[in-house]
């Protein structure tokens, strides 16, 4: 009981404070005791890795030369926050981490004032930065300092640029980290990775600066023309020279490359970058997965591997049932048509191993788009394929398709062109949380006109769906979960646009599945077969057109109504259908909508999940006997 | 009747294809005459103006460069487009432009072959350009050439950054116009902005070329050193000298600055450029209003200028009554409310002028806010000062809101901020069109948790809401349309969050307004007392948390429930109000909800639009006495 703590200068730190006073000896023996905890962790569970290695000698510098009670750290993406966390006084609680009611695997303010925003999308943190300077000279505390971290693969979306272009006019006191690793979650793709990789290569970086001086030294000064011009030479020499031009140019100071893993050169560029004027970018070097061999050697293998111990080397099947996810089953639909069609291409936004779209990437390199985290562009690049006679497949997140709203609307549905958009991660997430659950997409695909929007109940129906999406000549989305897929014995209905399939009979009630919750309206009605109320099972598969026959065959006959449906409640299915009924002025009062509440769902076990908020066999069952007037059990 | 015609040269050309023959005198002719039109179409009507006389001669040169029936152009935002209509076919019907049935004021695929996007928002014009591009490569059509004409105020719109992110690595040829005009609407902001002031100042746009020439050529060439050391130092004296630096890192060739009023200069270039393989971006000076000394004198007033001849000064003021529009009590309330507390904000995105808030620049300009046509950042720089204590009013059109959905979501929604979002034109914008109007909010909003959505139905009520929404510790959305504000010879009823306000008693059924239809509701009511039918009025001024007490009131006593709204229909209002009455178990068959239907709506007069769609005073009236089992008339 009285061994010594197994990682003792982690143990001992209640808050990052004390971190200020390490030795450099001691830095680096807590930098070890991180990497010793999180292969701990991943022997446990699925979770983010080598993002975490390839940070913690910059977490480190960064609470050295920083006090982040006061000045303000903003984690892009947050998925690499963990020695952040374990530095902030939660290494006791860390064990817990993405577990029902445990730490967020995401900066997370309800748990430390350490962590300022909570992040899971990329790219937001150089605005919020610029934001929180703002505010903070506005509100006169501008001794309080700002730090967003951002990584080379976030740095391309849209949304950097914009917070560049106007830090670079307000000219606030403000540092940012690029970290760059030299990885998305994918091989990083895009003019600005190959720009960043130049800048890698520059002399400064390879230690060649005392050549630069003596070679400058020898460039004539001339007495006589413009001034402007010699200045410009100038400029652009040491643009050539020390590189960082394309910041330059918006009037971020460049500073680096520097090596990310050197703990003392990163404190004495801190401390440097912290007392400079105005926004000062810097450029630190890391390794994802660095200190752990095999992650390093296969960074995108160990991003968010499964857990150790039952390394089956499939980190999406997230089900203990074995059957493939519909990301799989998409995916193969998905490889189909582009060999059956050469007119199809698809895009992804940097979520090529995610959407396990790796061997279409292989087969069809020509017909393969990775455009980088950068969903606007994806949507209006998609467009303008569409454009020429292609029939894209844009293969998008739900919760990460948001970030191409204006797009869906603008390029695809305003000009009626048939992009069909797969929205993968639609539902519950599991322990990745809020930021990751994808619990919108029905509301806010539905309202734009042109749209249709569907969802398989079951595996056989993937296939057929998006076959009928792309002979529609209409835009079209498809979401389904990360999820195991159901697999029915039977060979499904016909996919006609705005039309359900009636899964089973039954006289005393319905259940009205959209999506994968078709899975437990079965398993419920089989609950209350049990009981002996026959209740029959529709899969819904369109939200937009709604079935308008089969909300008119199943509300007029006086036998209740339960709606279901993997999302929120506000603006869903549900809502679709009481929208239908009232149109025909049906009378709703049998309806009963079961969704996921008006509320950011928490991180944990889907099925946990489900059943918290009355979405599991059992809930949707109990829904049904109160309906029915029935009180079984 | 046999008169000259009065545009010689324009009335004879049916399309755009004889332009490549006229000679350098007919070209120049052409374009007095697209002034002259320009100019008369003024003295007539609210119009696109300072923009449109800015692109006469590169519109020109451009289709004579290229062969737009198959090569493709995209003018992004799109506002810039009527030289382009009078060159390809649509000089006769001009003069209907933006009228109802008329030509629209932006792009429009279905008008003619030559208009390949309908754009009103700006930005995406080369994500498009680029999927074009590869659409024409993997179709086998690479001999179509693909160009994009972007101006100055939209090009740091994080879209154009992500799209260049890809246009570099694909290499695809394509090329980029940048029409500089040094103008946003308003003025232009930003360090993209101060970039490409240094562009234009640089010796190759300046003359100076040979000056650089004759330097450079007394520049020593090293035998020595590293040649890759060399190679960077001429690529930074190139850089220095010629500029373009932000582009070329990112594989984009840069070419320019030219003078973008001298069409035998710019033919040459585009020639040039046509034929330079992969991604190009031809950097074009022109001045705003080019041609009409008024408007280059003041662009921002000639952005969008009354018609001449009742010019009284505010272009906003569309309506006949005399009356403010909602925008100016906006204004005043954001005025007030800085005077009032320090710790008030505003943002706007490139929209001073639309949102009238030059008054508010003026008077506090350390706490107001224009990031430039860059949404994203907008809100997520809202959050970041939120965080510091202030209290941010972001104050954005409704429908190019729909640019930072991601960022209403994750930075704002999330984490629970207090941003204040004022939901400019939200509704029918007139003139403008499907691109402009501002339909969905009302679903786009109340998807995510934690936000309040309100829309003041009367003039009185918005500096109140403003109030209640700085007051309320979460986020808040305010609505409001283009439009005069009723004036109530009332006393608002203090603001409660989730309450609605009852205008007028009736026992035969109830109107529930939401937002500015309560004009149309009272009107409406006004015409059902005529016909003796006592019909109460309701203004909803929630839509969340609707009132469910108002809900349980009005559903239940088995009188007809109308609902209003200025906006789409699905998900909308009418939606929320079903959903409650629902979750009360109350018949639902008494409940009618009008809305705009789910199309995207044409341009034209907002009233007429309100009674083509049954929202005219007339058509609720009808549509009471329809479900009042009525049949007056």
């Amino acid at each position: 009981m009285t061994k010594a703590p197994q990682h003792p200068l982690l143990a001992s730190l209640d808050d990052a404070l004390p971190l200020r006073d390490f030795s450099l000896e001691q830095l680096e023996s807590t930098a070890a005791e991180i990497r010793d905890v999180l292969c701990n962790l991943l022997a446990t569970r699925t979770a983010h890795f080598a993002s975490n290695l390839g940070v913690v000698e910059l977490c480190l510098a960064l609470h050295c030369e920083f006090d982040f009670r006061t000045d303000r750290l903003i984690w892009d993406t947050g998925h690499q926050i963990y020695p952040h966390k374990l530095v902030t006084g939660r290494y006791h609680q860390f064990e817990t981490i993405r577990t029902a009611g445990g730490l967020m695997g995401y900066p997370n303010p309800a748990e430390s004032e350490y962590d300022l925003f909570m992040t899971g999308h990329a790219g937001c943190s150089v605005s919020t930065a610029v934001g929180l300077r703002s505010g903070d000279v506005v509100g006169g505390n501008a001794d309080r300092r700002t730090v967003a971290v951002i990584g080379d693969g976030a740095f391309p979306s849209g949304i950097v640029f914009e917070a560049m272009n106007n830090a670079g006019e307000l000219e606030d006191d403000l540092t940012i980290i690029l970290n760059d690793n030299k990885m998305s979650i994918c091989p990083r793709v895009g003019s600005v990775a190959n720009y960043l990789d130049r800048l890698r290569s520059n002399p400064f970086y390879t230690g060649l600066k005392h050549e630069v001086v003596r070679l400058l030294d020898k460039v004539p000064m001339f007495g006589d023309p413009a001034e402007r011009l010699l200045a410009q030479m100038k400029e652009g020499v040491k643009a050539g020279l020390l590189g960082g031009m394309l910041f330059e140019e918006l009037n971020i100071h460049y500073i680096g490359p520097i090596d990310g893993h050197d703990i003392a050169l990163m404190r004495k560029y801190l401390a440097m970058v912290r007392d400079m004027k105005g926004p000062v970018l810097l450029h630190v070097v890391t390794e994802k997965g660095h200190g752990y061999k095999p992650a390093a050697a296969d960074p995108v293998y160990f991003h968010t591997p499964p857990a150790f111990k039952d390394n089956d080397g499939d980190p999406i099947t997230q089900s203990s049932d074995g059957l493939p996810p519909f990301t799989v089953h998409a995916r193969d639909a998905i490889r189909d048509q582009m060999t059956d069609d050469k007119r199809v291409t698809v895009i992804t936004a940097a979520m090529c191993q995610g959407t396990k779209l790796e061997p279409v990437r292989e087969q069809f390199p020509d017909r393969f788009f990775d455009v980088g985290i950068c969903e606007s562009h994806a949507v209006a690049f998609a467009a303008g394929q569409c454009k020429t006679g292609l029939r894209p497949i844009v293969d998008i997140y739900s919760t990460f398709l948001q970030r191409s709203y204006d797009q869906i609307f603008q390029e695809v549905a305003l000009q009626d062109l048939p992009v069909v958009f797969m929205l993968d991660r639609a539902g519950l997430t599991g322990p990745d949380g809020p930021t990751h659950h994808g619990l919108f997409d029905i509301g806010y695909m539905r309202l734009f006109p042109n749209i249709v929007m569907m969802a398989p109940g079951y595996a056989g129906e993937l296939a057929p769906m998006l076959s009928a999406a792309l002979a529609h000549d209409h835009p079209s989305g498809i979401r389904y979960p990360k999820a195991s897929a159901l697999q029915l014995d039977r060979i499904p209905a016909p996919v006609e646009i705005g039309k359900s399939e009636t899964i089973r009979d039954g006289a005393d009630g319905t259940i009205v599945a959209f999506g994968a919750m078709l899975d437990q309206a079965l398993a419920a009605a089989d609950l209350l077969a049990a009981d002996g109320l026959e209740v029959g099972v529709v899969n819904a598969r369109f939200v937009k057109p709604i079935d308008e026959e089969m909300v008119a065959r199943t509300v007029p006959n006086g036998r209740f109504v339960v709606t279901v449906e993997e999302g929120a409640k506000m603006g869903g299915f549900g809502s679709a259908f009481l929208e239908c009924a009232n149109e025909q002025r049906l009378d709703t009062r049998v309806i009963t909508t079961l969704a996921l509440p008006d509320e950011f769902i928490n991180h944990g076990d889907r099925n946990h999940l489900l059943h918290e908020h009355g979405l599991s066999p059992e809930a949707i069952a109990q829904t049904c006997r109160d309906a029915a007037g029935v009180a079984v059990v």
